[in-house]
């Protein structure tokens, strides 16, 4: 999977304040960075945390060339030579914790978490964040609509209404992640396994005499794939009398056709109308895929109008999240190396919600052992040991402290993995297959008013009591 | 710029298509396509067309190596052993069309047309489609943010919510050709030449014992560099004062400190003040930066307020096109080969808007000679003399006919250019900094009224008589 040198994908601030850190002697000094959203994107209850995959090839393959550096020296004259130098032989050489792919993920917890020397923890920002932003958002998108039809087929459409090529391959994985079957894009099938289906165009109909060649035509060169899109001319009155045709004659060779396919008009309507023609017709196993903008909510209206849909290409508003086009995750800096030990640092901020939770944390999902469910995700520091050995722990709501329950029977399950120790991939990273099942696994862990499509429950985000007074001492400390 | 093969980045339909036409023997004829869009994006009176030189580089490479035949080979026993072998030759031998990046284009005009084999022809369609939808959009996203700040700086800083890697890089470029000044993204300003530029993130002061000493260490890392972000802590209480105070160092040093960054609280106030700190302390030439989740209206709402800011970092909302995240961009087949002549052809709907124009066709923008503005956009049926000889033309509305009026004195300018000929790049791609020059010269073109962001007047597409008729009769034709 290699592709073109991402080392320079990059904010400029990075490599300045690389600069500035070797030019200063700390470029060595470990930092803790934690990275999260604050916002669940489309009201929904959870995401679906994705991009791990990529970020770990990313961070395998970093290495400034001469291309990088020849760029470098020509930007910025306040770069001295030695410093160019000194990244030629950058590696990354740090820890990197993270949640696996597939996860349910909230606001406010850490999904990943970076250990590193300054110069490195700082350079790998933009493109992790670029990366995790988008395949998380994604794969929520297609968590919402895979609740919208949990049983039907779904295809990811999306390659031509993508923002750019990176989008639709990385999109159609993060799709999959969340339950989708295929997706049309070939690349995407090629670098993931992901299975590709495809139908025809308008254009396959319009480049023949009539309509009915158009498809006979198609049904003798693909006889096992055939999927007819039915309104280039008129969808009731043409596409379904012909592709009925085409269906018999397929029939007639012991063949069956798959599919039709409605890509405008009415889908409720013309999907009965269709449904009926197909049985009417003796072809009760030829199925009904849709297309055409939809969505979550477009398809659970159709749903509960009736429709007679058993397959939906979901393309657009998919593939660029097109009620939220980004999820605003960020990487702050919790905790800094000084004289040996780490120092917890915090962002203050007039607004409560941007206020950073300081130090060098764990995470952990509380799963109450009784009921099988998870209770609250509980971010305690590095090395507490309380809720390890099981002993009650205090949940509350930070941004509400008074807000509060006791848990006592319940296993804590560390969310976060080992991803590189020291520089070392350690983690095997899943096939996709195993992601896609893992995620849906998770979603039973989760009572269902979590999970519903629209005002869902919070899922509470409880900080430990030590890490809640140290946020609150840090606070006090920068107001005296 | 080699990249990762993008030969299958397409839809499988595409492949599947080839396939057939391969298996009936009409892979060879020739098919016209032409892309367009239905609508402008964000309510603009215009869009700007960006992609081409992507497009450009994805036909030179196009190539099926044997990772792409193996893959195929798996994913569709349909597929016989000799058409893959076919697939190993492909090269792109057609001819394209195309209007050149940073033009202004409008609904419903052809911006890139392609004449080539049927087996061609199909392939590209998907990757061309990702390609200009995305750029195109966000060159249009802007050009209005460039319209709300016409004289100030524009930073493009969106690579963090961009969705994925190369939405990052081109979209950093299509915001360079509308008028941005720099993008933050150092890959994209090695890839295309656009400026880089950067300061320090919150972690860069979070990461030392006081604001000052982070900003002192880092103004002497960086003496022509230094833009300080003053809102880690407090913007006016603490961020400022102590910018300030470097600011005075630098001065001692025979330097200048080029700006503050204020990144958070409201932007109005905080710049007044701290220009008013600023100015008092004697640094009028500090400049102040602006950035947090800005657009064209937050910044036209903060200039109608009085907002002291000299340059804005325009993130989120630009890189991702947030209040329209695609541009609908089609590929229709408007002509075909049969035997040995061009047959015109047309999609049937039930929607005005989605019959498309039948024809091969050529596109003019028909300038006053009086007034040296743009009249409106002609598109004829292709060898069509009149507007080329100067002929009086009529131009009307070809959803409401009736509206009309005469034309006499103007130039008609060809809008696509020849790109490919006979598979050869014919095209020099001009140089980024040209293709700026040339939008910016374009905009000079078009009356204020089409180009203001709220409520724009619609500047129109006309077709020729014949044009107009030719579709007028297949709509007949299929009726009848």
């Amino acid at each position: 999977m290699n592709g073109p040198n991402l080392t320079l994908h990059t904010d400029k601030y990075q490599i300045n304040m690389m600069y500035a850190h070797w030019l200063h002697g700390t470029a060595n000094d470990k930092a803790v960075f934690e990275a999260y959203f604050r916002k669940l994107p489309f009201g929904n209850g959870f995401a679906v945390f994705a991009g791990l995959e990529r970020i770990v090839r990313y961070i395998e393959e970093l290495r400034f060339g001469d291309e990088e550096i020849d760029y470098l020296r020509t930007q910025e004259e306040n770069y001295r030579e030695a410093f160019l130098e000194e990244l030629r032989s950058f590696r990354f050489t740090g820890n990197l914790y993270a949640a696996p792919e597939g996860t349910l993920v909230f606001a406010g917890m850490p999904l990943l978490c970076v250990e590193a020397r300054m110069f490195e923890a700082q350079l790998i920002e933009t493109a992790m964040l670029n990366f995790l932003n988008y395949q998380t958002l994604v794969a929520t998108k297609a968590a919402r609509v895979k609740q919208a039809a949990p049983d039907d087929g779904l295809l990811e459409f999306g390659t031509r209404r993508a923002q750019e090529a990176d989008a639709a391959v990385w999109g159609a994985r993060a799709a999959y992640i969340a339950g989708f079957h295929a997706t049309s894009n070939l690349r995407a099938g090629m670098m993931f396994g992901i299975p590709a289906k495809g139908t025809h165009a308008h254009a396959w109909v319009q480049g023949h005499d009539t309509e009915e060649e158009a498809f006979r035509k198609y049904a003798e060169a693909l006889p096992d794939q055939v999927t007819l899109l039915v309104d280039t001319y008129n969808t009731l009155t043409s596409g379904v009398p012909n592709a009925i045709k085409v269906a018999k004659l397929l029939e007639s060779r012991g063949k069956r056709m798959q599919a039709i396919r409605l890509d405008s008009g009415d889908l409720a309507y013309l999907s009965q109308t269709a449904r009926k023609m197909l049985d009417e017709a003796g072809l009760p196993y030829v199925k009904i895929v849709a297309s055409n903008d939809l969505d979550e909510n477009i398809i659970f209206n159709l749903k509960a109008q009736g429709a007679k849909i058993d397959t939906w290409g979901v393309g657009t508003k998919l593939i660029t999240a097109a009620d939220q086009p980004a999820l605003g995750g960020v990487y702050k800096l919790v905790a800094r190396e000084k004289d040996g030990g780490y120092v917890p640092v915090i962002k203050i901020s007039g607004n409560p919600e941007k206020v950073t939770n300081p130090g060098y944390k764990e995470v952990y999902r509380i799963v109450n052992t009784r009921t099988g469910k998870a209770e609250a995700d509980y971010v305690t520091l590095k090395g507490e040991k309380g809720v390890v050995d099981g002993e009650r722990i205090k949940l509350f709501d930070p941004v509400h402290p008074y807000m509060h329950k006791y848990v006592d029977h319940y296993e804590a399950i560390p969310l976060l993995q080992t991803i590189f120790a020291d520089g070392a991939l350690v983690y095997e990273l899943p096939k996709l297959d195993r992601i896609q099942q893992y995620h849906a696994k998770q979603l039973t862990l989760f009572w269902p008013q979590y999970l519903r499509k629209l005002n869902p429950e919070t899922y509470r985000i409880s900080l430990s009591e030590a890490a809640y007074k140290l946020k609150m001492d840090l606070i006090e400390q920068h107001h005296g």
